[in-house]
C-alpha cells in the first residue's frame, strides 16, 4: 500500500470506532499522509450566549482533525499537549472546516497545526497539537 | 450583593443558557469569586479506542470550568487562548471533576488554571485559560 | 514606500536600538512583510551541561525573529503570549537560524510561527508567538 | 541526605556549570524540593524600545527558575514545552524575582509554574514549563 492509500485505510479504521465525531456531526472530508480536513456544523447544542459556538466545540473539531492527521501512517499517536487561539466567533448553523497539517515529525514526536475556518474563509481558531507515538498500529496486524 | 452571592447569581444566569454543558452531562458543583468546580461522567459517546475518553471532551469540561470561574464577577469574559496537557487517560464511566482557580486578574485580562481529576484523585489533565473582558455584564442590568 | 521597502526600513529602525540582539551576537539575515530570518551562534556563555545550548537562548533567538517579523508594517506590535517546543539539542559553536512567518493577522492581533534550525537543517525548536498592536509606529512620524 | 538537603546539593552542582545564569546576572535565592526562587536585575543590555526589558530575558529568568525547580531531586530533567504570558512591562534597573513551583510530577513528566514579579509585587509574566526525565543524575554517582 502506498502512503496515500495507507492514510485512507487508517482513517476508515479510526472512523469505525469514532463515536465522538459521529455524535457531534463531524465528518471527514479528506486525509493524506500527515494531513486531514474535517467539517462540522455549529448545532443548537453547541451554542452559548448570543448564539455563538462554545469554544469547547471548536476545540473538539480541531482536535479531531489533529487526531486523524497524526494517525495517517499506521503508527498510533496520542495527544500530549494542545493549544488553541480563538480569533473570531462562529455562529449557530455555520459550517466549520478544520485543516490539519504536519509541521514536525521525528522519532516518536509530531507537531500538527490546524486552522478552523467558516464557509466565508474567516479564521475562527488556530490550534497546535503535540502528539507522541505509543505502542500499536491503527490497522489490525496480519496474522 | 457580596462577592460570593454575586458569583452564585452569575453562575445561575449562565447555566440557564448553557446548552453545551447540559447536553454533555456537565454539572456545576460550586462557584466562588474566581473559582468553579464542575463534574462530568465519561459517557459512551465520548470514548474512542480502548474505551478512553476523547481528549476533546476532557477539554470541554475544563473549558466550561474556566468559563464559569472567569465570569463570577459580573464582568463578561471570553476565552482568548487555552492550553491543555493530557497526563493520564480517563476511562468510560469515570466521574471527572474540574477545579478552576484564578491565577491572575488585572485590567481586562485573566488567567485561570484548571486541573481535571478522576474520582481516585488521579490527575487527568492540566489546563490554562486566558480570558479577556468584553462589553456587557452577566446579570441583566436593572432598568 | 512599498511593503518590502517599509519592512526593511522598520528593521533598520529597530536594529538601531536592539541592544539585546547585538549583545547576544544575533544578526538579521533578511526581512519581508510579515517575515524575518535571524541568525545566532551558540556562544560559550549560552551553554549548560554537556555543552548544549540553554533553552533560554534558543527562545531569545526565536523571540527576536518574531519581534522583527511582527513589526514589518510600521505598526508597533508587542508580544503577548508565546510557546516553544524543544525538539533537538543545539551544540556549542553551532549556527542557529530562526525563520519567522506570519500565520494570522487581523485587526490588532497577529500570530507568528518561528522554526529554529541548525546548519544541517535539523529542527531545534518550534515557536509560536501572539502579538498585539499598541499605539505608535516604528518609523518616526514626519513632521 | 533528606529532600531539602538534596535540593540544595543539586542546586550547587548545577550552579557550578551554569554559565548562562552567571553571564546574565541571575542569582539563586533559594531552592526546596520542586521549588526555586531566582533573581535578576534588568541590565542595560536587556532593554529595547522605551527602556523596557526584552521579553526574551524575562523568559531566560523564568526558564532558569524552572530548570532549578525541576532538578531538585537528583533526577535529570530537560525542558520539553514552555509557554509564557507577558502581563506587565519591566523597566531598566528593576529587580525581577521568579518563583517556580511544581504543579505536577508523575513518572517521567513534570509541570512547573513560574511567576515573575518586580520588587513592588507587580506580576510581569506567568510561565508554565513541561519537563521530561532523561538518563542521569545531577550529583556525581558515588564510586
Amino acid at each position: 500500500m502506498d502512503a496515500a492509500a495507507l492514510a485512507g485505510a487508517c482513517m476508515e479504521a479510526m472512523w469505525e470506532v469514532d463515536a465522538t465525531s459521529r455524535s457531534n456531526g463531524i465528518s471527514v472530508v479528506s486525509v493524506a499522509p500527515g494531513e486531514a480536513v474535517l467539517r462540522m456544523e455549529v448545532g443548537p447544542g453547541m451554542v452559548n450566549w448570543h448564539d455563538t459556538c462554545h469554544g469547547g466545540f471548536i476545540y473538539v473539531l480541531a482536535d479531531a482533525a489533529f487526531g486523524y492527521a497524526s494517525n495517517t501512517r499506521n503508527q498510533r499517536m496520542v495527544a500530549q499537549y494542545c493549544t488553541i487561539s480563538y480569533l473570531n466567533p462562529a455562529k449557530r448553523g455555520e459550517q466549520l472546516t478544520a485543516y490539519a497539517i504536519e509541521r514536525f515529525r521525528e522519532g516518536r514526536s509530531g507537531i500538527y497545526d490546524v486552522v478552523v475556518k467558516n464557509a466565508a474563509g474567516t479564521v475562527i481558531a488556530e490550534f497546535r497539537g503535540h502528539a507522541r507515538a505509543v505502542a500499536g498500529t491503527i490497522l489490525a496486524e496480519k496474522s
